[in-house]
Order: structure tokens, then sequence, then C-alpha cells
């Protein structure tokens, strides 16, 4: 267990990072940041930081040296890194859960063997693999790189009477993952926390709405039956204890389904503190932040109780040139991450909008369809 | 008005400071610290700082040059060190605030200009001063230097038939005030906040209880009937007016009087966020640190509503070696330091206690004598 005054590291410069040492900082946690971009919004919240290169392992000795504990605000850390560090300084969540989430297959493949249902899948390492999985799966369907995507980089819709070569060629003839296209209803997350020892502590069910792959608002409560939602949070708790999980993470889920047929199917896992979390800041009695502190620090979690009727919106790009009619919204929360440029496409903030009804807190929507 | 990714520059490096540094982090805000102290706990959470004293003008120059508008967390900022700021870049609060805060006379003559009740008061120069004052005040009165007294620091009481030579020598023999015994009621406290242009915005009033001349809790609302409470916030207002304020200000009053005849007079003025105001970082819409900076940046206010009924207590010293049975009690919002040692009388962290009654946002209870 950490005592306050103890040094938090965190990979990964991005908003994430940065938000994960503001809440460290109010619980009289020190941070160090590394990360490879010079610019990193994280390096503004620090006292300390290192800008290099995530295989600069010189580097990594230095940063290990003046922690604690480690953890990341991104999947994608190299295994080395990770496995360099782990054996210098707790890192948490451990490498078992990057090794996973890192790689669509491998990810999907320990979903399916919890028992829970995901979008239907084929392991595509050729062309002939490809054409295989379509004759299983139909079309349309994606074709995913197994590794490094994000923000729906790294994957490719084909549909029905298209060029299999093409979309083979398109993703740069990697190792992938074709899964099935699902008629889902609406898209959901949880954004739950898992100490060592098990403890466990999931937010509502937030509904999430995306626009060209991004993330656009996260409404909570989420439309969703009580019984679906109940689904979701036992699925998190389930891939927690499975990944010996430490520290906040996410699954994304899908809706499918109508009235007693409602069920929900895991899209993806991600080990970190995640977009669809943000409402918590101002929605619930403890951030997403804060919890991932605490359970890397192996402290008590947080309370998780909602406050009201939440919505966050992203901005993205130029949506932050509006920061000043946000700031005078009477109870708008304005996140900004303090980046310079509003490049299309960049997250720049965020917005939190609570309904504080007394009944908001409680209510879950039954789902119609 | 600042731009997002601006620099806002804080004289001292104490919790204020660093809580300040947090609210502008959310807002995008960049900061830079200056404080001689080698262990300041705001260097922690900002990418800059200058550690250096308040008289050495080089580095005030440096310091001066790297940011966009210049604040600060305590009213004992050398009145050189001000000037020599505001010639250079935007000082908010400005130099007047700071002039005449720093002064417990000119504070003093400064509220009862204003037609503001006070506690009775008399000049002190020398022995025959203070005879004098004793003779039209009354005995028990406090007896406190003029300037650079906090937390009780700077002050002796003088009961009846006590040696006011010793009283005299006790305190230095310096320039001083004798402030008349006021049998007050309560003690409670407005944090406000005012704009360039006359914006206000007042949070709820405070209760106090101290211990040991030191903040122990805050409680809101107030014991206090509808009438004092408005009279609190424009007293609050009236001041602000008069001192031209941007920013975040506190008045300390004393509750005197019994039902119609209650009534509140001002104790003391502070230029800057007040351990009184730390309930609102989770009991109200908008967390004093983050309308400071949205005061001295030129930016709207933000909505001061209540979300409950609130208690904040102080952890001085060893208080806060209790940290992981705070952290355990649900709903309890732990604020800690970053300080490394619990000395006797310090200030290591405070908890926030919001209790979420739908009625407890609106209700003011009446006060009973």
């Amino acid at each position: 267990m950490l005592k306050p005054g103890s040094v938090i590291g965190i990979l990964g410069g991005g908003q994430l990072g940065r938000m994960i040492a503001l809440a460290a900082a109010e619980l009289g946690l020190k941070t160090h940041i590394l990360c490879p971009d010079k610019d990193s919004p994280a390096f503004h919240v620090s006292e300390h930081h290192i800008c290099a290169p995530y295989d600069d392992f010189a580097a990594l000795e230095r940063f290990a040296a003046g922690v604690d504990v480690v953890t990341y605000e991104f999947e994608n850390v190299p295994l080395a890194t990770a496995e360099f560090l782990a054996a210098r300084v707790p890192l948490r969540p451990g490498a078992k859960a990057l090794a996973i989430t890192q790689d669509r297959l491998a990810e999907k493949s320990f979903v399916r063997d919890l028992g829970i249902e995901t979008a239907p899948f084929a392991a595509v390492d050729d062309l002939a693999g490809l054409e295989a999985g379509v004759a299983a799966l139909g079309l349309p369907a994606v074709l995913k790189t197994r590794r490094f995507g994000y923000d729906g980089k790294g994957q490719v819709i084909i549909r029905p009477e298209e060029d299999l070569t093409a979309a083979w060629h398109a993703l740069g003839r990697q190792s992938a993952i074709l899964e099935g296209f699902v008629a889902f209803e609406r898209e959901v997350s949880v954004v739950a926390a898992r100490r060592a020892d098990g403890a466990f502590q999931a937010f509502d069910v937030t509904e999430n709405v995306h626009r060209e792959h991004i993330l656009h608002t996260s409404t909570v409560p989420a439309t969703l039956s009580a019984g679906a939602a109940r689904q979701a949070r036992s699925i998190a708790r389930a891939i927690g204890d499975a990944l010996d999980y430490e520290g906040v993470f996410a699954v994304e889920l899908f809706v499918v389904g109508c009235g007693a047929d409602e069920r929900v199917i895991v899209n993806e896992i991600a080990p970190r503190v995640h977009n669809s979390g943000h409402w918590t800041q101002d929605g619930a009695v403890t951030s997403q932040f804060e919890q991932h502190v605490r359970a890397i620090a192996g402290w008590p979690l947080g309370e998780v109780a909602r406050i009201g009727r939440v919505e966050m919106t992203n901005l993205i790009g130029a949506d932050v040139h509006d920061w000043h009619a946000l700031l005078a919204e009477p109870g708008a929360h304005v996140h900004l991450y303090g980046k310079d440029e509003a490049r299309a496409g960049r997250k720049m903030g965020h917005v939190v909008r609570v309904r504080r009804d007394p009944e908001a807190c409680t209510n879950i929507p039954e789902a119609g369809c």
C-alpha cells in the first residue's frame, strides 16, 4: 500500500495521464511522467517528467528509480517496456492486461473463453484466411489489425460484393481479425475499478454515441434494462477477475435484442481510464481518475454513486473554440487539456452537464426498441 | 481576457497556491509558481517554478517574463514585490487589496469608512496609546500587530487587571491595533468572487469553528437568519466594489445579537482563496479555486449553487495520520497537500462531507440564541 507522498509514474503524457496526475495530487501523491512527445499535456501538471521514447531503456531505468508504482494511460505500451519496468517497480495494471488487450484476437478469444459473448470473429493471417472468414461470418464485416488500432484507425469495413484483395492490401497485409457485423441498438460501456485483493466497484453503465469513430457523447443513465445493466456489470467483474486487474478499466459493449431479449455483448476492453468515464469527474461521488489512483495505491475504493443525470460531450478539434460560451453556460463543467493546436479529430477537452434531479440518481430507464 | 493555454503566475507555493494551480489546469491554463520554500507543495503540480525570496528582483523579473497574469495565495506579499510585478504584468487582485488588508488598522478603518460595522478598535503606537485605548474600549481586549499576523500569531489577549506594560512588551512594542471584545454567537464567513467589470458571485455563508486560533470545521448552511445572510453577502459586495477587486476573497464575520437583532460585523478580510471556502470543492457547482481562476482570467464566473449540506474538516498536524480511515469512509472527499512533515498546527489536508438532501441546497436555518 502506498503512503501519501509516494510517486506514481505514468507512461503517456496525454489528457488521460494529465487527469490521473491531477487526481493523484488531490490525494497528496506526486507524479512523474514519461512520454516521447515534448508537448505532452501531462508535463504541465507534474514537477518531474522525462521526455524519451518508450524503448529508451536508460531513460526507463531513471524513471523506475524515481517512482513507487508505474501505471499507464494507453494500452499500446510496448510489452518490452512494460516488462522492463515491472522487473523494477510494481506495474499496475500488470503486463497481463496489456498483453491481452493489445491484440484484438487475443482479447476476443480471452472474453469468449470466459463464456462471455462477443461479436463473431475469425483470425486472418493471409488472403486465404480472409476469404475463409468472410465465408463463415458473411458480409458486411470489419477487418481490423490485431494491434495498435484506436479511434477507428487500423480498420476497414468490407461491404457485400467488395473486393477482398483490396481490403487486405488496404490494411497493409498484417495479422488481422475479421469481425462479423453486429446489428446493435446502442453502444454502452462499464467503467470499473478492481484492487489486487479483488475489491470491485463499477460506475453506472454509460451510453455512448460516436461520430467518425470518435466518442462524441456519453450519457448516464444509459437506456438499458435493469437486467442488461446487471449483465454488463457482471461481465466487467468477470473480466477484471480473470486479468487479476489493478486499477480502472472499461468494457465497451453493444446492446442487442429488444425487451426481454435485450442483452450486451463485448466489443472491446480498455485497460485504463476511459473517455466514456469522464462524466464521473462531476457526476459521481468519486471520479474514475481518483478511483484509478486509489486502486493502484492499494487504497480503499471510493463511492461510485451518481449524483444526477449526466451528459459528457467531447470537444473535438474546432469544438474547443466554443470555450467561452461553454464557460458562460450555468452549471456546465468545462475541462480543457492544455493542447495548443486544435487539429481536426484531436480531443481538446470535454464538458460535463449534470441535472441534479433527486430521482435521477437511481433511475435506470427500460429499453425501447 | 486570458486565452486557454495562458500562464498564471502564483506567488506562494503552499496548499492554496497548489489548489489554484490544479483548478487552472482543469481549465487548460498553465501555471508558474514563485516561492522561497524549496519544499513548496505547489511545486509538485506545476511544470515550472522559481524557488527564490520575494525580494529577489532578478527572479521576479524572470517570473514576470514567463506569465500572463500574477495572483497570490497569501496577503503578506511584500508591497515592493507586488508593485514590481504590477509594473510588468497584470496583478490580480491588485496592490490596493494588499495594501489595505496587510494592515489591520487600515483594514478596519476602510471597513468602517464604508459604513460597515467592525469590532470597536483603537490605534496603538506606544504604551500611552494602549492605555488610552483600554480606557476607551474596556477589557478584555485583544492587542494585535498591525502587520503579518495569521492563525492567532501576533496577538495577545489583555484580561481585566492585567499589566498593560507586559502586554505591550509581549507584542514587541510595534505599531498595533487594540480591538474591543465582541461577545459573538458564532463566526461565519462569506467567500465571494468579483471580476474587474463588477460581476459578483458569493457562495453560501459558512459557519466556522476554530481550535487554538486555527480553523477546525466549516459548515454550510450556517446557522443564520435569512436577513443576516443577506447582510453578510451585501457587505462582501460593498468591500469587493470598494477595492476594485479581481478574484476570490473572504470576509470573516462575527454573528452578534439574537432573533430580530441578529446581525454580522466584520472581523477580517482575506484577499485570496480561503480555508473556509474549501467545502466548495465538493459541495458547490464551482469550487472557489476555479472561481478565482475564472475571475482573474476575466472569464464568466461559475455557478455558486450548493449541492447539499456540507462540512469541511481541516486535518491539522497528526490528524492526517487518519488518512486511511478517511479514504475508507463512504462519500468523504479527502484532500491532502503533499506535505512531508505533520508538525503540530500545520495544515496537512482537509475532508469534505456532503449530505445530498434535496432540500439541503436551499434551506438556511433561523438562528437560535
